[in-house]
Order: structure tokens, then C-alpha cells, then sequence
């Protein structure tokens, strides 16, 4: 085990901040404006905290990059090196962000990361385009590269089986909003594609590109898997409980009846008196008042939608500590991902 | 060379309805609906044709296929047979399905091949999702299959700069729109990468799928460019001229204010109240009567930008020709390539 003053993940974070650098200087150089669609890439540039609107360079919130991360700690983990796992890390990030700005266009969203989404900027039709540019720019970052044939393809292949569950979890996602109940089962079938496929798919990478066995390919993607799901809902739990001055961003769960976890939870529980009541504020196009918004929340809790939401995340976490200890046993650094798993499931941000 | 009966081109249309045929058997089985997203994958299949809106069996224009064609020919003049490129074919008309449904959207268009587009039948936000949806199935066309590492890394290569191409040619396009100046650089730049890149794509496909040496895949990628390019530019004649008893659909882009290749270069050779004129009518919201559309078409006519259009398809498919010969002298099957030239630009529709 390596040097951690103080017991504490502070060593974790200097290498996480080592790797987004690294990230960003290769994402600057794949989304580099170039004649004569100049400003199809600068709109990539806003969209990743590069520039401001008036494509000024500036220094904004780029996002997390949790999948990167787990990318290339995997391959660090088995290889002593992230090096090898880049193309994998920033595939996926692309990835990520491609699905966010599409995201933002099919729910209108007006602000990510609080400032105004592409498509709020540049409108829908611009914003569409620079959406399937991000697209495509993560499959170049998997095949311009220095990948072995037979890596690039595993890779190209398993990125094109995630993005089918990703478009697979979004339409899942979209068809919720309009149906008349938002069973588990279909909770579980969005957020294990929306979410859960692209960690699964960012440990695989870092898994692949390292250069390990199949059977621990297989296992990290499992672990990942888990991971993904386990993010998800705990960021449903955040939307709903979350304290704005931790997390930077409010609680707008209820207020926008999004469905996530503790939505789907309470809908399974609710009495039909409830449930009647329930049912007809999260249909209603008018906004939630105040003692709405309130009573909705309480629901939750009284119905142990919270508590059984938490339950749902630590269940996901203990599997994937599992999955990690099968797959990484004796690996000089996987206390790194376990600590790592600590960082973005505890967080209250 | 292979019996001609009447020196027709016959003989080719019934290769191609075999392709046909092939391709979409192959297309069914990747689009399949699955649980549980099945409705995305009926999406497509309406798209496709294959069903109407309310999800019934039906036959209905699927489009002419231009793309896979050229790759399949290409292959079989290098190998004697298209078996070999049929990944590339399938992942050429997805990504070219992709790209419709997504323009769809990006101009509002109601209708495509006579039938209601998914957009207007089910909203922004699926249509959207759908395609993404065939743009992952592409990808996963090329890698899911046969193709050895080193042909599918390359492939999926060729096909993401392509793609790259694609959203840099619709950035243009869309930019035209609203841009005061229709240049005739910014045409061909636009031109080039919306259509001409993924002509050239499907014949290098044809080419790396079918074993072709590198100077080979060049020379027919610059060959399909130039097919491509020819099209696109025939395509706004027949937009302007064409008789919609012969090609199928409106000739409507004076009507909806397209800037094809006529108008581009209209607006080159038009004198200042001409021009004047002519941009006032363009940039106007109102729909234009009978008489503004006439004297448009007409002003089109004297400034010889009809002829002149015709005589930069004519240069493109000349080019295109001397490419063929260079790149497939010899090759027992060549002729068909060149009769498929005829074939796809002296089309009335």
C-alpha cells in the first residue's frame, strides 16, 4: 500500500487532479477548433467550461469526469500506469458529454452546471449537431490512436454496445415522464443502461487497455456496473434531499417531478389515497407550491422511501467492493478504487 | 464483360435488387425490436418503412440505397463478390438514416419519403434518441461482425472522420441558413462533407472490406467523393427544375428558400438590384406567391446558373470516371460501377 498522510484520500485527490490535467489537455487537443467549422468545436469548447458564450476563454465547471477516473485507476491498478487506458477515458467522457447535451435538448433543460445548456445558447438544431460531433469525436479518440488493432476493435465494439443502452436507457427515461406508473422494474432497467452501462464500460476499457484476462474484463465491467447504478441513485437521493450549499446545485427533484428512486420507492408504497394524491401533482403541468413540494417530500420519508433508496445504494456498493477484491486481488493499488468508491458515493455532492 | 442483354442497364437492376434484398434482411435483424426498448427499435423501423405509425406491417419507400450500393459495387468489381463489404454497407446506410432523422428535426421537415417524419409523429425527444440509436448500430455493424481487427479498427476509423465530416457539412449548412452571403467556397465546403464524404466512405469500405491496396482505396474514396459531390449538386437541380411526375417529390426549394448550388451561384452572377432583390426574398419570413418564386426561377435561368450547375456535375462525373479506370483497370467488373454512375446521376428523380 502506498504513502496516505493521515489516513485520508488527499493522495487520491493529487492523483485525480494529475489525471485531469492530463485529461484536458487532450480533450482541448480532440475538440480543437478547426476551419471551416470553427464554431462547431467552439460549441464543444462552452460546453466542457473552456470559453463563455462569447467564446471567451474562461475556466468553468467541466464536470466530475467519475467515469475517466474510473478508467484510468483501473489501469493503473493492473498496470502500475494510467497511460495505456487515455483513449479509453477520453472516449468516454465524450460519451458522457455527448449524452448530456442531447439530455438537455429532450428535457428543455435550460442550465448544466449552472450555466445556460448548448441548445438554451445556439439553439435546438445547432446544439443537436454538436451533440453527434461529440459522438463521433469518442470513436476517433478510440481509433486515431496507438491501440492494437485487436484492442481497437474490443473497444469500438464494447463502446457501441454501451451507447446502444445508453439511447436504450433514454428512451426508457423519456417514455416514464408519459406512462401512467414508473414500476421498479423499469426504474432499474433505465438507470442500469442511462448510468450504469458507461462506468461498467469505462472500467472495462481501463480493463481491456491494460491488458487483463478476460474473466477480469468481465468482472471490473460488473463492478463498474454497480458503481453506475449505485451514482444514479444517489443522486436521485440528492435531487430530493440534497443540501445546495454541499452539493452546488438545488434539490429540483420534486419541484420538476423527476422520477427518480425515491419517487419510484414511494409510488410501490403509497396508500391509494396517497397515491391518488401523488399521482395527480406529478401529472399536473402547473408548478408545486410550497406545501406541495412539502408534503410530497414527507410522503417519501414516512413511506421509508429514503431509507430503502440508501439501503438500494449500499447493497450496490458492497457488490462492487466485492467485484474489486475478486478482480484486483494482490494488485499493487487497489485501495486506490476502493477509496475512490468512498469518495463519489459519500459524497454529498 | 458480363452479358448486357440490349445493352441496357437491366442487368444492373437486378444486381441491385439483390443487394437490396441482402441488405435489408441484414438491416431487420440489427434494427429488431427488443425488450425492453422495443418501441425505439420500432421507431426505426418506421423510419425504414418496414411499419406505418401505428406499428403495422407495411412496404413503403425505404429509400434508394446509393450509399451500400456503391460499396457493395466496389467489392465485387475488386473480389468477384459483396459478401465482404456487407458491414460497411449496412454501417453507410445507417449512418446515412442517422443523419436523416436528425436533419429532419434540425429543419423542421415534416415529411420524408412521402410519410410523416418520426419527429412529427412522436416528438423532438424520441426522434432525437432514435438517432442516436442508428448511429451506435452503424458502429456496432462494423464491429460486431466478421471483420478482421485490423479491418474493423481502420473501418470504424474511416467511418468516424466521415461522421466528422458529416457534422462539420451540417454545422455549414445550418450556418448558410442564417449567414448574409451564400458563397460558393462555403457550398462546396458544406457540399464535400455532407454528402461527398460518406459517398467516399461507402466506395473505400467497398475497397478495405474487398482486400484493396492502399493506392486503390484512395483513388475509389476520391472516386465516391466526387459521385457524391455530383448528387448532392444534381439533387438542388432537380430541387429547383425537377418534374414531381418524374422524381417523386416537389421541386420546393425556391419555395422553402434552400440554398442549393442554382442559388449560390445565382447569387455570384446577379446584378446589385438583382441581388437585392433576390435577398430580400430569401431572408423574408412570408411565404413567397406564385409570381416571386416564377421570376426566382427565371432569374435563375438567364444568369446561367442552371447551365452552370449542370456543367460542375458534368466535371465531377468525368473526374469520378477517370478515378474508376485509374483505380479498377482491368478489374472484371468496372463496368458496372460505370454504369451506376449513369445510372444515379442522369435519374430524372
Amino acid at each position: 500500500m502506498r504513502f496516505r498522510p493521515g489516513g485520508s484520500v488527499d493522495y487520491l485527490q493529487e492523483k485525480l487532479a494529475c489525471y485531469n490535467k492530463l485529461l484536458d489537455e487532450r480533450l482541448r487537443q480532440i475538440v480543437k477548433p478547426q476551419p471551416p467549422a470553427k464554431a462547431l468545436y467552439q460549441m464543444m469548447a462552452y460546453h466542457f467550461g473552456w470559453l463563455n458564450r462569447n467564446l471567451e476563454p474562461v475556466h468553468d465547471n467541466c464536470g466530475k469526469r467519475v467515469r475517466p477516473f474510473i478508467c484510468l485507476l483501473v489501469c493503473e491498478s493492473l498496470t502500475g500506469s494510467p497511460a495505456a487506458a487515455l483513449p479509453g477515458a477520453l472516449a468516454v467522457e465524450l460519451i458522457h458529454n455527448f449524452s448530456l447535451v442531447h439530455d438537455d435538448i429532450e428535457d428543455a433543460s435550460l442550465l448544466r452546471r449552472r450555466r445556460p445548456t448548448v441548445w438554451a445558447v445556439w439553439g435546438m438544431p445547432q446544439a443537436v449537431n454538436v451533440g453527434d460531433g461529440l459522438f463521433t469525436l469518442a470513436h476517433l479518440a478510440l481509433t486515431d490512436g496507438t491501440l492494437e488493432p485487436g484492442q481497437a476493435r474490443d473497444s469500438v465494439r464494447l463502446l457501441a454496445r454501451t451507447c446502444r443502452d445508453l439511447c436504450e436507457g433514454q428512451f426508457l427515461d423519456l417514455t416514464m415522464r408519459t406512462g401512467p406508473d414508473p414500476g421498479l422494474p423499469q426504474y432499474l432497467a433505465m438507470a442500469e443502461r442511462k448510468t450504469g452501462a458507461l462506468f461498467g464500460c469505462a472500467a472495462k476499457l481501463g480493463a481491456i487497455m491494460g491488458g487483463a484476462p478476460d474473466g477480469v474484463i468481465t468482472a471490473l465491467g460488473d463492478f463498474g456496473l454497480a458503481i453506475g447504478e449505485a451514482f444514479q441513485m444517489q443522486d436521485d437521493i440528492l435531487g430530493v434531499w440534497g443540501d445546495e450549499t454541499v452539493t452546488g446545485k438545488p434539490a429540483l427533484d420534486i419541484c420538476e417531478r423527476k422520477l427518480g428512486i425515491p419517487a419510484v420507492l414511494a409510488w410501490q408504497r403509497a396508500e391509494p389515497a396517497d397515491l391518488a394524491r401523488l399521482s395527480a401533482l406529478y401529472s399536473r403541468p402547473a408548478p408545486l407550491d410550497a406545501g406541495e413540494e412539502s408534503w410530497i417530500r414527507g410522503l417519501f420519508e414516512r413511506l421509508g422511501a429514503r431509507a430503502q433508496a440508501e439501503a438500494m445504494v449500499q447493497e450496490r456498493l458492497r457488490r462492487a467492493e466485492k467485484l474489486l477484491d475478486e478482480a484486483l486481488a494482490g494488485a499493487p493499488m487497489s485501495r486506490e478504487l476502493h477509496d475512490f468508491i468512498s469518495l463519489i458515493t459519500t459524497r454529498d455532492g
